[in-house]
């Protein structure tokens, strides 16, 4: 998603189970309630500067996932509901044309007015307003507007991770965000490739539960049959392709890949740095540590990705691919609990037959270009304004990563970012042909 | 294709018509004298200038055609061969990074020297050498890089015809290239749309006769039924749309598209100039003319063709969509011929059921990112050397144009040009869902 | 001063008043204090952002003036001093590079770490030190360096305002600093020209007392006789020079400034914005509010103040004309009383030869060049490293503004900014030949 | 100047030599005639391309000269002078506002047409005219700007040559403008200070005779005692320079120099390379040389020439300096004399009180801003409409170069160019306090 993605309930969206009264007040109460957790450990300071155009600061985070119940579900269902403050709907727009002018994306971390102090203030005042209405019985419109609204907030609470890691970074003192845990360290498995038959496949969500429109309609596809990698590549098969000279020639990279990597002086990944004894070092969540060797790589763009697989001898798979290996998986991996971590190796796994970590960790970069499914129109209105106006230019990817909060994914579930992002923890894993 | 693509024969390419000896030494001086025709009207000022880094001079054009087959010809099968000059290697070679270092593409405006009548005497000694070479028994790969190199040389004849007239754009004076042709103007047709039936296809190119690698591997695609216009959006339809505010909103624009057209201030297609009494001019190979209502669009970006669609409540094709139209067409339109024309409306066609023009004119953007074919693989050595690196951020445009030498497309032809290029003979055409 | 500017005590200063211990002590803690109470209606929040390169975050400014007398007066005389922090030599050094590494002055934005909690910490270990140190008999050296680090910090206390002035403008609540101070509103005073006689006469700072380097040696100049507007250009003069096209046509412009007009597409002085009734609105350190008409104009570059001498038919004094013209009277005026205000109208002065508000309210632009006086030599060591390397590019501003600490300038001395900078309390005195 | 200077006669100017009517029919037909012997030895798509904004092509120089006298001579003394095409004053024009709309300076490289015949044809046209009316009774003002006409063609005969060394310069190919001639080499001499005594002296132009208003009104000004280099810095001398880290440490830069360098990536003068075997090479108007070391340095920028003095522990001269020597001096030296010439150690002088080369070989920077003299006021009307508008952000540099026409610069004349601009042959000669 650039930044965040446009969403909405697929039009054929049935009741799922969020959309019982109680168990949606509380899931409301549990989402929200992370956000606040995750800025926590952050002085007003950190949450209010912007380190670069794609980072937003924390505390802007927190006001315009607020302003997004207030201006879709509050003005929309509580006739009794007053605003919180009246600026507060320009400054805490992000792309909605339809909803009015906005401060510039830019300038979001000239913000130091409202105080974090205020943004807090008025994610009570919402959250007051939401658990009130949330106690009423609402219309099939509303809460699916709920339930958009807290998927919108996970996406959001992923990129308070991502953009407070990439502001911290930017500080010569590498401060740490959060403590790192305890807890055993695993080798990385051996790589193997699995393989997988293909045929005409389904491809798609297909309208039970909750998904983004993008992901839809479901659709027949012709998948030929391939080979998936039982992992995603590590830190230590990435730092070899280094050391082979991969950020030297042209000869592995996409033409545009190679001109990013000219015209921006890259040698590795981001958040990567060569101490003075030659072993690299990586700012985390947890400051500066060494690299951990056996972790998936992470923080490379798709230039990069694509660059190390044809250096490999291998390729990136196409996300019809993983879509068919992580369908018949479980939604299960490491997500953001609670607290942020970095992507590490999984534990030892005794069925070769089955990739592990496809879910959680890192996004996993695909060589699908972004694009509407057949028969995939924009949705109506200001929640659904632009559906389809970043489907060019951007690159899927899949999975879910460290930063992604539990429940939130699906192996339908489509990310994009432009091929040169690389603040996201962004990984990949080899494809074949069979 | 991004000013020339990468091309070579396709690896299970079959003898085709022109490895007979004879043929091929025909089509050789048939396909070289055009470059020369093209070049005629031109003084030695006008082939030398490059006035944006997408554009190069025709000097240039007539030189770095002609390396090619120094290099890749008769360099490998010619132990007799002397080189016209030393330096010609450096100066004119374009991007193959492994036969060596090559002046840089932004500054090739700058070779006042060599002057334009060395490269002649260049092409004089290299045709002399290759026509002599044609007379012998050549093996299968020479004669399969004589006809890449033909294909490749055609491809640069579009590019002197579409780089010659941005050159001329830049002046003042608005000069002409070529006079402009007598004969009849039809009127454009009825819009129509035309119904086909999807099911898993094949798609791509076989490997009976010569195609680019991108073409291939042949392999089965779900298209879904679809509606495709009898003829692509015209001059007319499109004034409608500026007339609209068009380029004035940002509600049927893709993200990156609406933030291009406030960056370059985009307000009509390149070439469209509006006269102080409010009618629209069109800077032509012809000079400055009245703008043609009945002929298609031309030189649009994929965004302001997607802008199009979306505003008309329509959308583009996809490549393979396309690709099953044409698949049932002959290879029969508007092509260069000869000398450089605009795009026209086609004479009027009785069969409603059939779209025209889908060959020639313009090229037609699809909704497809260039992406390889299951199953693609790079090519080994010079002449293939990145026959993947473009496939990414480009969008791939069917058909030929009014500047397409003939014979040059096919069905499965596929260009591709970033979203935001615009100095093509680039149109569209309006897809729906059925 | 390029938002500050390198100083050292002028070689052959003599004891001046401060180097009584018991004053410069008290000096010490009174200019010290004064930063802190510049800060002290501003948020952590608001200290830490930077919204333009020129702008540096209050927050670092309360960090780099207090680094000036660690790292120059306690390292050098106070043996027992122990560093508050290690890192705070790299992170609060400015542009001494003799001093070693320091932090990109464009990331300085980005030190949301250190909080401002420590950087007051900071302040409270320095003062200490220094403190007990002003109890000692000191060597002359470092009374000197005292001295200079006071002026050092003054010249911050003016950028304090400048620079949250600018950050403040950026957000869309249009914020106060501080409360606008009651009291009477003058009109402005009718524009005279007083005419001075010129000759062979002494110009620059002669060694008594406190200055900068660049304002030595006092040297003789030829000054011709000229006349001096009796006051500073109005705001309701310079709205006069808008509403005339002032803008919008080259004729008036150095061309340097009429390509910046367009670049920047500039209508009117920084901060003023036009209403939607057509009143021109005025961001102040007080908020939004109208445009003040008898005020004096400000923040308006020397590109403009050219522009409008030029368009008044007039022009702008040389800094010699200004000092002259400027020695004679007592330095005096509106400075920066312990709290931020703007420029405003002098009261009524009776004597009409005398021109009022050569100090305070407004710098000066002149039309002089920022340039070495006759036998400038750089001075030696970290402290006057670079005392000649902003000498070029940049012009000359005299006589200290609205933000000017009481006490810091003189008639000899020479502020300077490059010819666009806009964002210091900026204006400009008309001058004619006699 | 900014690659032309804005002139007029200065108001005061008596009839001078050329206002005999034939002697400046003779002149003008020998100023003529030498641009067209500049431009000889280059093909038209030499003389069509730019390879930089400041650079225009040689074909412009050839037009913009003669529309001078087609504007501002036949246009307001000839009544029956029919323009040789509608189209040339706009194509033509350079800066001159009120003269109308002009084509843009950045795209003078775009005009392949009008073909350099038609701009040959263009300056007969004009030359038989011009002859004709040389031939009459003329005015002192029709004289007074035919004398304007042709000093302002002497300055683009400079730029003929400067200009056409940097597009010769981006050909790989190394190509000569001209062939080297023959003759003795030099041996640099010895470098001497020569000190010159100060005081309240006059400079600038006095009125007699032809001179540019920027050179005048002549004052008074003091000028300290002062020493002067006996001669230009050379190749050797700047090499040493280099050698010892001079582009590696900002030590001895101005700040916006050093910012420069690091931006640009300079690490030598213009045109100098290094060759594999680490010697140094020098692209001249005869093609890739070997450096001269005992050839003054030039197309050194003011930057460099600042730093080069701060290393060696001089300084650069004031203006005012420079002129009070070179008034007691003749106006001679190694100018344009026919044909492009690259700067050369002078002959041996055996009196070692005068300085040499001051006039010619290369342009001397000073450390004095471009500013106006006391008293200057821009002239009227289109000729001087901007007379004053280039005195903001350029330096002064004195003495003509080789490839300055003869007869073209005076002690008092100020040419001027912005800090970085390096194209021109600007060199330095150090100074030094008494």
């Amino acid at each position: 998603m650039s930044t965040e993605t446009l969403a909405r309930p697929h039009p054929s969206t049935p009741a799922d189970a969020a959309s019982d009264a109680g168990a949606l007040r509380q899931r409301y109460a549990a989402v929200r309630a992370l956000s606040r957790t995750l800025a926590a450990p952050l002085s007003a300071e950190d949450q209010t500067v912007q380190t670069m155009p794609d980072v937003s600061p924390t505390k802007w985070h927190l006001a315009h996932t607020t302003w997004f119940f207030e201006t879709f579900v509050l003005h929309a269902f509580d006739s009794g509901y007053a605003d919180y403050h009246p600026d507060f709907n320009y400054l805490f727009n992000s792309y909605y044309e339809a909803v009015g002018p906005r401060h510039p994306r830019v300038e979001r971390g000239f913000l130091t007015r409202p105080p974090l102090e205020a943004v807090l203030a008025y994610r009570d005042h919402v959250d007051a307003a939401m658990l009130r209405l949330l106690d009423r019985d609402l219309p099939a419109e509303a809460t699916g507007l709920v339930t958009l609204g807290l998927n919108h907030e996970q996406q959001h609470q992923e990129l308070i991770v991502t953009d407070i890691k990439h502001v911290l970074s930017c500080n010569p003192l590498s401060p740490a965000y959060v403590p790192a845990p305890e807890g055993a360290h695993h080798p990385a498995g051996p790589l193997r490739f699995v393989g997988f038959a293909g045929g005409v496949l389904p491809i798609g969500h297909d309208g039970a539960g909750f998904a983004f429109d993008n992901e839809g309609p479901v659709h027949d596809s012709v998948v030929p049959d391939f080979g998936l990698a039982s992992r995603p590549v590590t830190n230590r098969e990435f730092a070899d392709f280094i050391e082979d000279g991969g950020y030297a020639r042209p000869l592995h990279w996409l033409s545009d890949g190679w001109a990013t990597v000219q015209a921006r002086g890259w040698n590795a990944p981001l958040y990567w740095r060569r101490g003075e004894d030659g072993h690299w070092w990586h700012f985390t969540v947890h400051g500066l540590r060494p690299l951990d060797p056996d972790a998936p790589v992470s923080h490379v763009s798709l230039y990069e990705a694509a660059a190390y697989a044809e250096w490999a001898g291998k390729r990136l798979p196409t996300e019809e691919e993983w879509e068919v290996a992580a369908r018949r998986q479980p939604v299960a991996g490491h997500f953001l609990d609670g607290t942020a971590e970095e992507p590490r190796a999984a534990a030892p796994n005794t069925d070769s037959d089955v990739p592990v970590q496809l879910f959680g960790d890192v996004w996993e970069w695909t060589r699908s270009a972004y694009s509407p499914y057949p028969g995939f129109r924009p949705a109506v209105g200001a929640v659904g304004e632009y559906n389809g106006k970043f489907m060019c230019g951007q690159m899927v990817l899949r999975g879910g990563s460290c930063a992604t909060p539990p429940g939130h994914v699906r192996p339908t579930y489509r990310n994009f970012f432009p091929p040169d992002a690389r603040w996201q923890f962004s990984g990949l894993r080899l494809a074949e042909d069979s």
